[in-house]
């Protein structure tokens, strides 16, 4: 059984649209903010220095599954399981619950990059980092 | 082949982030404002009044593969096509092209709902509006 | 010696821009999590129903001094207090703290407004809300 | 009688509130899409390397005063024009319209800064740029 890393998040009056709901494109930010919670907790830092190169991990896809609203000041909780340590990506499956009840069931594949000059380049988990995710406690299938 | 709507959004120096990109979220709100605008090219609003109700186009599912990134003030084209228009729900595809080099591929799924004291409930598209998708001259399969 | 209310806000990756730094719109978002932080410390609530009514709380104002930046992960503390109680409308300070170091300081002045048809009237602050600001042990003179 | 540079911006979905209105916050992103389209109608950048150094334009200040609302889909006029071109510094008003009715006043002062590291630190507006400023055609007295 995985475990599951896990933040909560109160919807803000801003994160609200129209429709009187937290607007859909704020899900993608909020599973960037359990991921990026989840990285802290492993004394990470998705942009870090690694042996004097800058790494940072953008995006290769992201989608989410919508199966609820959300509302002002609603407190949904976010969590993370590390779906997937490739050698050069990570997937996590983040699910979003209101209570018992759940809304939402987000996917990021992110890829480990060098930044040069500005330019990325893929390259493989460093070792290290590798077994923070092993060690993470949160289930992780080789690749 | 399919015909697409366009639309052209200049990337704001809030849309990027410490990388130095622009946030992956943000695909999301570009997505919905080419839909929009294909709405509004269509006489068609996101939040109409139809015979008396409120309807509105929650998404059920939203998804981004990212294949390249974008910069403070490039200028990305976005093109929507409809690849499906069901009984309640439509579904879109969105390439983001920055000049002729593709930068990304998004889907929505989106579903009509009437809006009762704030409660969502899933509706089949009024005839009238799904007569509009299809003389729209978007490509859209009948389910 | 004014009490204040206090919030502290983790500054996430979506709110820095390419300068590395917490892009300057994002204090406003973060005066209104600390104000309505504060309404739901007084068991209000930004948007309520008032003896059938809708009220809101529109801004007047809002400006914001800046005097540090702030950088990814950093950990802002947000002071309000309550410098005026006036009929129909309220005014704030807030002060933004890194530890001991002034970051910023941000007013902003709202105004009770009826909300009808989707348009906004603005009211007397209703007595028994009223009541709550004067006894929040925030100072506030009154007008 | 000094011109102004205008802006037209169309009020997006995500740019609403639960109220139905334009957040607030919102305002201040539309007056640095006024002032960097601006920028780049002189042929400048907001993050520029000028003789070597990257310059940019942290903000000293930034207030709105709102006079009425904005609903999706309006389309805003943004008018800015230069009220200071200081040693060290920019000032802009920013009028919003819709249609010929006011919707708010803004005002920005920004400060000319060179990266070193991170870090900023406040330069005097180098010769080039200060006399694109002059020669804008908007009004700047100068200081």
């Amino acid at each position: 059984m995985p475990s599951e890393f896990s933040l909560t998040h109160r919807v803000q009056f801003c994160e609200t649209d129209m429709a009187g709901v937290a607007h859909f494109a704020n899900y993608f930010r909020w599973m960037e903010e359990v991921e990026h919670a989840f990285f802290r907790s492993l004394g990470l830092n998705i942009v870090m220095t690694y042996e004097g190169a800058q790494l940072s991990w953008p995006r290769v896809s992201a989608s989410c599954e919508y199966q609820g609203s959300l509302r002002f000041e609603d407190e949904v909780e976010l969590r993370l399981s590390l779906t997937r340590v490739g050698n050069k990506s990570l997937a996590y499956d983040i699910r979003f619950l209101k209570g018992a009840q759940p809304v939402a069931l987000g996917k990021i594949t992110a890829v480990c990059v060098m930044v040069d000059a500005g330019e990325f380049r893929a390259v493989s988990i460093p070792p290290a980092i590798r077994e923070k995710f092993r060690n993470s406690g949160l289930f992780a299938i080789e690749a």
